[in-house]
């Protein structure tokens, strides 16, 4: 049984949904090791969030962020957090709405995730910048040491 | 300490949510031999999810079907991914709401749920058919193997 | 590797949004002993819930509180489980949107949040009382025992 853990920055993105599974799967070699496990992958922040949806047309990530635009508005008068921008308290509400990590399966060296499914960074900020991830894996390896 | 993995399909569901805990009960009944861990139920969907709540009164699972379809609306007229069907971008959204994974202790061989805690399959599509989950408990194993 | 649980009541709080890092952190110390792992903190309750978010303006809680409470609104005419309280099937949806449980990176004997993130409680209910939360925390420890 083995634990394997990694820090890493993601590329500033814009605000919107964006598939990082490639990106996870190449900063964290590690999951090829495990024979039956999980992946736990976290952000390390309060106003971007993590989700799985769909992989394939990315109108459906278009359609996230209208959606959650409409579901959670900037500039409600009831705000009394709003001096870090009229993005700011939407982002946080946002953030805790979709969650800060995600668990996926690992099943022989690889994330076992159905056909469409995809790792999604939410990122609720016009201007994130750079996104830590803090990234866990754990189950039995596939060869023992 | 022990890694246990299994994969199986659920029956086919109605729209709406359902109760789901006795069948991941008995299909994966590895669940008895931890004495302390953690279960991760994960559903292979973008349109279809699960959480937890509660386990007694059917109402409340009605009423969970009455909200997040006022909550997230079809036909909205901003949306792009529309030639799935009314009901698909919907659910999509619905599912991020409410995740693809639901993880549960487990202590001296059963799911440490709350008295009135049950586990939802919460099936977005008006014909989901059957969903399949990946279903994976860690932990020390009451006996040592 | 090893796996730690425990069992213990937070304090009753009022309705409303409450950063409960310290109390984690105080009542479940073991977490020093574990160089990587996860720590998984799950709530006993359908109508309480758990999330991470800022945990520095208090103003953020409360702009949650006002958020949700717009957002599953009491009194809603199609509700059929009402009899517990119009604060009740709010309080279901709301512990669903926001989750049972959140999982964090624990490195080097310290839980691994962001400079800005705290463990939320979510308090639904107007009288909610005492929250039971069972911790779990799993991964490789300092010293071999």
């Amino acid at each position: 049984m083995s634990y394997f853990q990694k820090t890493f920055q993601l590329p500033a993105y814009s605000r919107g949904f964006h598939l990082i599974t490639p990106i996870v799967e190449r900063e964290f070699a590690e999951i090829r090791q495990i024979r039956v496990g999980l992946l736990h992958v976290f952000i390390q922040h309060t106003s971007a969030s993590l989700t799985i949806n769909e992989n394939a047309d990315p109108t459906v990530r278009e359609d996230f962020e209208s959606y959650f635009n409409r579901a959670v508005r900037e500039n409600e008068p009831y705000y009394k957090h709003d001096y870090e921008g009229s993005d700011d308290m939407p982002a946080h509400i946002k953030a805790s709405l979709l969650g800060s990590s995600v668990s996926i399966p690992i099943t022989n060296g690889r994330l076992n995730l159905g056909t469409w499914q995809g790792i999604y960074l939410c990122e609720h900020r016009n201007q994130g910048g750079r996104r830590t991830l803090v990234v866990t894996a754990s189950g039995e390896i596939t060869r023992p040491k």
